[in-house]
């Protein structure tokens, strides 16, 4: 694949103690020409479903050849593989923890490889930190074109998958939850625009509304459709169908939390 | 206007959901050689005030040529214009809502276009991210040196003003109010160094000093003139006048809110 | 020294107000081709040995011929010097208030100068911010592999010491403290890898243990190594002795303050 010079970082590192920046230098040591983009590094800590959720959602965005490098590794030090998956238009590098779940049914997986740590790391490497001694070299080097198979073995399965419940569907519902929310408060559901539109379909008369808790949230087009302050579900930028208040904050004001179950029927 | 090739970026967005990594994405793909520079994204949420402020003191720091992208959007989806604003030096690039109100008396302001969001994102775009899908590719062809003709329309009439009260000012005092305050606790009023300048002038003989709450507040050079724990005033880096703790946190401890009123006087 | 062109940045000044945004748009200014990487700009405020510590475990992941802007700087506008040191590898610019004094017993230290601040801002600057008014152009210059003495004048003594208290041995124990923590709620101590290994050496047949407040901490080598839930020391990335909780947040549980004292001893 033909690399972008991009590298993207999502972790749940925060900014503390330079655990991103080390990472950063030891990119640039490799690739001192990389363009690395920030994603997130306030992931809440080892929550893999949040990280997954951003970089399926971000990944798209960013040019052909591009290599998404994830560190979110509760299980680090254990027997967890290190691993690159190829897609259609990038590669994504980190931990084999379900953090890459959602590459299985995209139908856009090229190739799974498991890192030889002792060939990417060879002076030895800490037990912590895969993220710089691991991770970061992998993802330089595939940056600058270099072939996975240079470090790292062809594997025959697939990445592991996210420990995520499906939505279960009826005539006339959708029951999914509440996976994660945004800066402003913004709830983001497991429903998803596709799914939606299906509902929609069966019931072209009948107006939809999300149940969640003791609300009955009406589905519009955009915020600024509804009064300040009330509860309003829709599409949001990333295809999910979204909680939020005009003006508010909808985690806050409805005590959310992840996991929390949504209902979407006919009125 | 040559480009210096840096947009910087200004958002309420916070580091969820890769959001501004989305932005950041869509940019690169248009100018693979952007330089980006984040100016903050920890905006409060639908804060105008806060971030005309952040923008109006960083945008001077950055080469001619540069573009300042700024998403502070409450009204996302609503009718407020999506603007490009040419000034001597530099574009900016977002909402119409006052954000950039501070250049209407700068006497920088060459043009103003609002932006044909069908021309700059024709495929469709998401109703609620304005910020990816039409200020973020506007910015990126304007820092490829694309005139905004190509793909905005030039507009007769200003930006919106901020809603800010005015300064008040009597022969002897001038009444402003605290506008925001950054990591330190440091207290940024309304009321300027050339304003001080100004009723320094009048009062030759005369110290000032700053009333808020029950305070009377000494206004001193730096930090290091007064003794550790003590209230003071002096203007900041920004041009403002500010209120600081020497070694603590004025807005901790004064319980300071913004819009609460100051009274600079001779004391 | 053959610059590298990057330049790292590291202070207390969060993201409000864009300071560090202006510091960059200096930078860029002086070197439009500089590599700006963050390193931590939510140090506490005022905390100098948190700084130090996360610039001395970072520096090193830097390529040669780097240049690191550190401003945590409580006494700006006091007395204290503006310095660049120069390192076998690498410059540091910032205040002369023990956040470089790692580099005085690092065996690196080549050269000390102090920056002439009327030659490097010789339009007056703000007495507030030597960050950006000093500092950032001194780096930015650097990076353009410029010499110090252009800018600054050699200085015969040495960076000033941090004020740390000094970790206590006995024949079968070392007393450290806690220095900081980090994003995941892990507690770096004051113990370095060396002085356990010195401490193991003494007493090959015997484990040893960590004493912090009522618990006896075992010593493992990696998270997985225990049951979620328990508490931990390892040898942490940046080579010195930490305490974790396997899945859990070891500040929050034990209620740890920096200067906490620890103790490690035979079982």
């Amino acid at each position: 694949m033909k690399p972008s010079g991009i590298i993207t970082l999502c972790s749940d590192f925060g900014s503390a103690m330079g655990y991103v920046a080390q990472m950063k230098g030891v990119i640039l040591k490799i690739n001192p020409q990389a363009r690395l983009v920030d994603v997130d590094h306030n992931i809440p800590a080892r929550n893999i479903a949040c990280a997954a959720l951003t970089l399926e959602h971000s990944a798209p965005y960013f040019s052909h050849g591009s290599v998404h490098l994830a560190v979110v590794d509760p299980g680090v030090g254990s027997s967890r593989r290190a691993i690159i998956i190829e897609t259609d238009s990038a590669y994504f590098v980190g931990p084999d923890n379900g953090l890459f779940g959602f590459i299985r049914n995209s139908g856009q997986l090229q190739a799974l490889y498991e890192i030889d740590t002792a060939r990417i790391a060879p002076a030895g490497n800490s037990a912590t930190f895969h993220g710089r001694d691991i991770f970061a070299p992998a993802a330089a080097r595939l940056s600058l074109g270099e072939a996975p198979q240079n470090f790292a073995g062809l594997c025959a399965d697939f990445p592991q998958e996210m420990q995520t419940p499906e939505n279960r569907e009826t005539p006339d519902s959708i029951e999914g939850c509440i996976l994660c929310s945004d800066t402003f408060g913004n709830l983001l559901t497991s429903i998803t625009h596709a799914e939606l539109d299906g509902l929609r379909s069966k019931h072209p008369q009948t107006a939809l509304c999300l149940k969640y808790k003791n609300l009955e949230i009406p589905l519009v087009g955009t915020y600024s459709d509804l009064p300040q302050g009330a509860f309003l579900a829709y599409v949001g930028s990333g295809g999910q169908l979204e909680i939020a208040i005009n003006g508010g904050n909808a985690r806050q004001k409805s005590g959310a939390a992840a996991g929390d179950k949504v209902l979407l029927k006919t009125r």
